[in-house]
């Protein structure tokens, strides 16, 4: 049985990596602001993308939270100013 | 009767409100990241929190997203690299 994760990542990365980690992010998830990516993947994409993660950043400065629920219904979103869904902009 | 709410605050502002985000958010949540909070709150409060954002931000410019559950048992947290906790530096 596949289980799938509702995910939002949540990263504070130097400079230098950053546009690494938000490449390798969109891969997986929607963008949805400058420093947050979120989506529904399963929980052996999420080991996946923890992994590839753990590869790009350095671990001493950089900061990733991951915060993950078991369905979407269990968080609620909710947006105040603008919405971003776009990242080809800034990659 | 209280209901209480786990939420996760991400925001993008310009640079020129960002501490006036963070000055207010820092009464209510805990600072988890450069551009996150996260905390628990009642739902009285989180209305509060809302009204009081909108008033500081510009709607055009800035973007804040809150992420909220009924509670931190549907929410699984997981940090990769360095965690901050502690705002006063920046401030």
């Amino acid at each position: 049985m596949v289980v799938e994760l509702y995910v939002v990542v949540v990263y504070d990365v130097a400079v230098e990596r950053v546009n690494k980690v938000r490449g390798f992010l969109k891969q997986y998830l929607n963008w949805v602001q400058n420093s947050a990516f979120e989506g529904e993947i399963s929980e052996g994409t999420f080991a996946e993308v923890k992994i590839g993660l753990k590869e790009i950043i350095d671990e001493s400065q950089d900061s990733i939270i991951f915060f993950t629920a078991m369905s979407q219904k269990w968080l609620k979103k909710e947006v105040l100013g603008i919405e971003k869904s776009e990242i080809s902009s800034i990659i």
